[in-house]
């Protein structure tokens, strides 16, 4: 199917301070965000894809010249795609700490003249979500059609239906869940834990010694990476296989799960910032509407007003499906309108970003309600015009 | 109930070359060793008890003057406990590569004068069970009643009933596999790539320079430790309660869960060897019986003479039922005498050293059979020796 094609980001500058959850405030910060497709003259179209942890606001197409450089989620956004970027206005933006643009701790610290390093403020999920929201009022998007995430993303979509329940018509949470469990933050933690015990960290401010904590990095994405693959999905592809005939009786190379995992972790620790892992593992950590309910999540949603597609994937053990039922149960509980698929593929968690027809196809689907009751409402506006 | 006392741990001498499976070979060994009840006179009534990952030769009871020093597996062997030693000659032996007082990387190597260090082979469990077969034949034991161990330690006890099928009566494997998975590896890696990756690791010579790769060891026994706990284990212990009264917007100690694991990790590098730890993944990863027939099982198993006990726990995510039930097939295949115990206990894979009354009362009728036939064969015995 047709990509978008050729994209270009673009970037705004905020210099009202932001508040934070944490009592501290950001006092101006940039947002990086790309768009596909055409906002409508009612400017009722728009969607906004948030991304998770490793992802930025490169959500699909390819930059110019570089054909190599896919948005993270091409095959769900483009012409023709489950998003479908002939209907919708479609926004990628990313988030506040990250090291794909937007203001993070690589950026100078207005108060120092230096990197933010460590000083740059813990944000969480509810932050994101107000700082894309002031996005939108410059964008002169008063409501979104559709506000959409996996993993991550899928908070900040579920965040946006209870922070501005007026400004979100449909909310999709694909892989997602309501706050993280006991296992969930003991990952993160370890990888937190092989960061800031990397010599190289220096409390987080290596960029002024010229080093990166990439063996902190590195273990902190092997293990990561565990979590998003399913068992079974690593044992079909990997299995036991060596890479060379027989056990090397040392500690270089035996398996090729080892190799694939050290390939990953060596990559991802060339191009990821550092702080920006603790951050993010933070904001995943802290993520728990139901906190201020006691623990009621039924409660904590209970003023949202948008539609609901949920999504979960049978092997997925970071996000299972439990946790999806848990939000329609809340939904449901609060007579909303819930959509929910819960996919038997192989993938693990990291199915939300890979093809599977009965996945796509749900969410082109629910796309086209989507987009037929905004031509209804267009529709039914008409004769209202006329009348008044 | 009562534990079997203050016990001393003794060691032996071999000063014939041990080859191992990698080519490479010991020159000379020690192996340290507990012992407790008493050999009866035709020297049957022996079990050897095969340590997992982090324990030792360290049984049952305590040593003089430290009450606290209690064996890993007191709640399984003492006096009228599941392995009675009032019935049995219970051995519980150290394997080689420990740091607990069998030769391994912290001994002199004595072709340099120097400890061993990154120059210590690789062992694998079949390298154990030979050399725990050295010390059999020099107490004299020529059959063991029982061999028996839990996750490492029964593929010791698997290993045994392939290599020395006439040695052992009864087999004992508790929540353990045949082999480990790609996750399983996986995870084994991440932890050896937080100690190699360690500075203070420098090529497993940190011996000579007065440091421990500390950092390193804290990881990988956190992430280990993750997996030994089940998830819903850790919901009910740990769940998302919080140290403070509310998030700290840091990266220090938010969720008692962090508090836990870290407590856990700083302990372990405290006192456990970063060699040790490769060389005892290693031979986990390199566990695998079946590789040499095709990956068939139940012809690895197939030369087998002993009965066997195999147990396992629903919530164990490292070695699943499924495994467990794969060598219960395999042996059935064989026609094996073969008893299996699924335990629906919630502790995950720590279950197999925590009390359960289903679990101990499974393996005390267990020996109780294998007493019952020890006295019957000595029962039967004396009429014969009267016709002879």
């Amino acid at each position: 199917m047709k990509s978008i094609g050729v994209v270009t980001p673009q970037s705004m500058h905020f210099a009202d301070p932001l508040p934070l959850q944490s009592g501290a405030s950001l006092s101006d910060y940039t947002l990086v965000y790309e768009t596909y497709g055409t906002l409508n003259a009612d400017r009722s179209n728009a969607v906004l894809v948030c991304h998770a942890l490793n992802a930025s606001h490169h959500v699909a197409g390819t930059y110019e010249g570089q054909p190599k450089s896919v948005g993270w989620w091409d095959n769900m956004v483009g012409p023709g795609k489950p998003l479908d970027t002939g209907r919708f206005f479609v926004i990628g933006v990313n988030n506040l700490g990250s090291c794909f643009g937007s203001t993070g701790p690589m950026h100078t610290n207005p108060a120092t003249g230096k990197p933010y390093g460590a000083a740059f403020p813990v944000v969480t999920v509810e932050d994101w979500v107000h700082a894309q929201a002031r996005l939108a009022d410059r964008l002169s998007i008063r409501k979104f059609a559709a506000v959409m995430g996996g993993s991550l993303g899928g908070m900040q979509a579920l965040a946006w239906s209870v922070l501005y329940p007026d400004r979100v018509a449909h909310c999709l949470v694909i892989a997602s869940t309501p706050k993280l469990s006991a296992q969930n933050i003991a990952f993160n933690d370890v990888a937190r834990q092989a960061i800031l015990s990397d010599p190289d960290f220096h409390d987080g401010d290596f960029y002024a010694y010229g080093v990166v904590p990439k063996r902190g990095l590195r273990v902190a994405r092997m293990v990561g990476h565990i979590t998003y693959l399913s068992d079974d999905d690593m044992a079909e592809k990997f299995g036991r296989e060596l890479r060379n005939a027989d056990y090397q009786f040392g500690f270089g190379i035996d398996f090729e799960i080892e190799s694939y995992l050290r390939y990953q972790g060596d990559k991802f620790s060339e191009y990821f910032d550092a702080n920006t892992y603790l951050l993010i593992t933070k904001a995943l950590d802290y993520f728990d509407p139901a906190r201020a309910h006691g623990g009621d999540l039924a409660a904590a949603l209970a003023n949202t007003q948008a539609e609901f597609l949920l999504v979960s994937f049978a092997t997925d053990w970071r996000f299972a499906p439990e946790r999806s039922r848990e939000m329609v149960q809340a939904l449901v509980k609060n007579e909303r309108r819930v959509t929910y698929a819960e996919i038997d593929a192989p993938h693990g968690h990291d199915a939300f970003l890979l093809d599977d027809s009965r996945y796509m196809n749900v969410v082109h689907a629910y796309y086209d309600k989507v987009w037929q009751q905004l031509a209804g409402v267009v529709v039914a506006a008409q004769p209202q015009k006329e009348a008044a």
